[in-house]
């Protein structure tokens, strides 16, 4: 039915021919004796010409209605040509319409240039609302972001592994995990694929995983998702020069390569273009000092970045390096996880580093602590019982180099390359502590 | 400290240069003033001789230790040239060696050609089994099916979709489902992409994922994972023929990309090569009366295709059609999942498929119900309630096109294109009912 299709692109290149076209109705606009509609399948836009008999047709047409075109492709007036559609110098016009599917009607505007909803109506109509041209494409986007992380990686040796989400013990500590019922025992979702890559290091030496992360935050925020998907490397056999090294080579490979793959879309929503400046990497006390000198705001001596200490860092590094992008290292040990590395000259502070991206985190890593004893300890000292871990410290048991590695966040790169103002218009079906697809108010609790 | 070191295979290049090696020690071989071992990194395998007092220090290294060498790279004499390595031509007189990590006592032979342990075994020292030349080999392999089913999808047009875990109502029905205590609501672990992707053909058309599937199967057999990577697509404005081509498509370019990325595997494990004769299509009657012909057990009228009817049609088409895939079709409707579309030539059968490789069914699929009211009918009529699946029946009232996709079985693919015998082994950590990571009989139960 569909054997003879043409994809709209492809019509570029059939001026004067038969084409059969199938995709969904954006807009009519009916003038009586003629209508036209724009007719969207996955490769762009067509305009579409009714003429008599038809014209009635096209105006009874409504928006996502998916349909089946056969038409003639013909070149458009010059005074009709669109210059901001690739396809605006042709049009096609109908001599045949099929409805495959009618759509029911609209719960609001799909067929205007914005889509101004407020977050809600947004995701309780995810369904309809990530057709609109304004949204589908940040996930073109996120695609891009994806698949440039993966050449990168590939590019320095690593191997993509494949690590489970169900686990006995909690990956990093702390309480704000989610419990499975687990054929009868108790088993958690992992907040990160932190402990299964590090476990590959001697099998593997570099790898790289694309993995679902699950964190229970009790606080709904504009940035944080009850679950998200990670990018993660780790490398073996490196110290914590080479691994900042690896962190901003990453970094810039994954954001150049996305920026490049996505150049159509930064021209049409007029995206600002990332600066790739050289990175300036600062420790947390030098970050500090920075949003001080910068801002009066005094935060030394704070033991972490707050978000606005994040902003006030960008707009530094912007000004000053013409850089998106700022490492900032040496957190305190404490407010790490527990396989992160003191620094031996003063163990007070970790070989930790984060970067941060037109004001805020995208990645967090650490060198690790490879020897057997120091992680036992280290897991001790936080109040963990090392039996919790007894795979994941065998690891250490047989032989461990130096190592070390880190960890994006999807959403919040994708946020950011698009200029949005929460990190749930990044993901596709977002969950958060209101939300799974559906409003959680509207159902029973346990 | 590493910055100068040099990649195994690299060597081959630096014959008569000073080299620093880091890696693991495979085996050591010590014959008093002279002693050998291999280094293993993540590019090969390196011969390293000692002599004098290096001999010495290199009968003292363990099988895993973490080490750094400095040496000279020299070619071996003729009569020690080992063919079957890829370095087997050179070979590194040491200079100086170092332990990065020294590993425990090995709790088995680790050094051997063969690793002949008993899967509890093999799955109680994960961390350490992976090391082993047989095994780790298994998981390159497994990255290779992932990388060119990306390939071919891609190829078809398809955008690549990162779709949630956690899901409001299950999936498919049925009570094989993992429950989540979800901020105080009842969540649970999606069994499949499906919903997802098919949410999402409206948007982009063509989609592909690579997800995690989770199946709280309550029995243990060699086929199953509780826990397991399906690689999926979606198709929209395709039918049923179209579908049938493009699954065969994808099966083939996967698993000939995956051989092709696999070859120096393939050659060193003597694995054989997958027959690609023109892949038989029969409707699920058709297989049965196959299986009656070929073996005389007379499956005819069962309502589905039993472990022994997979291998027996398996042998039938590579005895045939030279082929190790066959696909089978029209199961009966009832037997598969509520968003399989019937036949309307004869509804009690569907227009539904499923490819075996090797005698087992590595992909699933079908056409899909796409009309609204027909997919609502068919969600009460298997007694489920339409009410839990209101974000999903959104996207087929608002206009879907015919449609319809597949999933395949990333564990059992490399299961059979490295001739395992149980799927657990083609998992880096497989999740049953006996096992996450440690035994569960180990734990306290709920």
């Amino acid at each position: 039915m569909t054997d003879n299709r043409t994809l709209i692109l492809d019509c570029l290149e059939k001026v004067g021919t038969e084409v059969t076209l199938c995709g969904f109705v954006q807009t009519v606009r009916s003038h009586g004796k003629v209508a036209f509609f724009d007719l969207r399948d996955r490769t762009g836009l067509m305009q579409i010409g009714g003429f008599g008999e038809l014209a009635g047709e096209v105006s009874r047409l409504g928006s996502q209605d998916a349909v089946k075109v056969v038409g003639i492709v013909k070149k458009r007036e010059e005074r009709y040509v669109n210059v901001q559609m690739s396809t605006g110098a042709i049009e096609v016009e109908a001599t045949y319409i099929e409805v495959i599917s009618k759509a029911a009607e609209m719960p609001f505007d799909m067929g205007g240039k914005e889509l101004n909803l407020e977050l809600p109506t947004l995701f309780d109509h995810r369904s309809l609302t990530l057709r609109h041209p304004t949204i589908s494409p940040i996930f073109k986007v996120q695609e891009a972001v994806v698949a440039s992380f993966r050449n990168t990686a590939e590019k320095l040796g690593c191997t993509e592994i494949f690590v489970p989400t169900i686990a006995a013990s909690s990956t990093e500590g702390g309480a704000e995990v989610f419990n499975i019922n687990y054929y009868g025992h108790n088993a958690f979702l992992t907040q990160s694929p932190q402990l299964y890559k590090q476990m590959l290091v001697p099998v593997f030496e570099r790898v790289y995983t694309i993995a679902h992360a699950y964190r229970a935050e009790p606080s709904v925020t504009t940035r944080h998702l009850a679950e998200n998907t990670q990018l993660d490397c780790e490398f073996g056999f490196v110290d914590f020069t080479q691994l900042l090294d690896l962190l901003e080579e990453v970094a810039v490979g994954m954001l150049k390569g996305a920026q490049e793959k996505s150049e159509e879309i930064f021209k049409q929503k007029n995206l600002e273009p990332i600066h790739f400046g050289k990175t300036p990497r600062v420790t947390l006390s030098e970050a500090q000092e920075i949003v001080f000198t910068e801002t009066g705001r005094d935060v030394r001596g704070e033991k972490d970045l707050s978000p606005q200490d994040e902003v006030d860092l960008s707009n530094w590094a912007l000004k000053n390096h013409d850089s998106d992008l700022v490492i900032v290292h040496h957190f305190p040990t404490f407010k790490r996880a527990f396989y992160t590395m003191p620094d031996a000259q003063n163990p007070e502070y970790s070989l930790s580093y984060d970067v941060i991206f037109r004001g805020i985190e995208i990645s967090s890593g650490s060198q690790r602590i490879h020897k057997y004893e120091d992680l036992y300890n280290a897991i001790k000292s936080r109040g963990m019982d090392p039996d919790n871990f007894s795979m994941y410290l065998m690891a250490f048991k047989y032989g461990m180099p130096e190592e070390g590695g880190f960890s994006f966040g999807l959403e919040r790169i994708t946020m950011k390359m698009l200029g949005l103002q929460n990190v749930r218009e990044a993901s596709l079906y977002p969950r958060d502590m209101e939300r799974v697809d559906e409003r959680l108010s509207a159902r029973p609790t346990k």
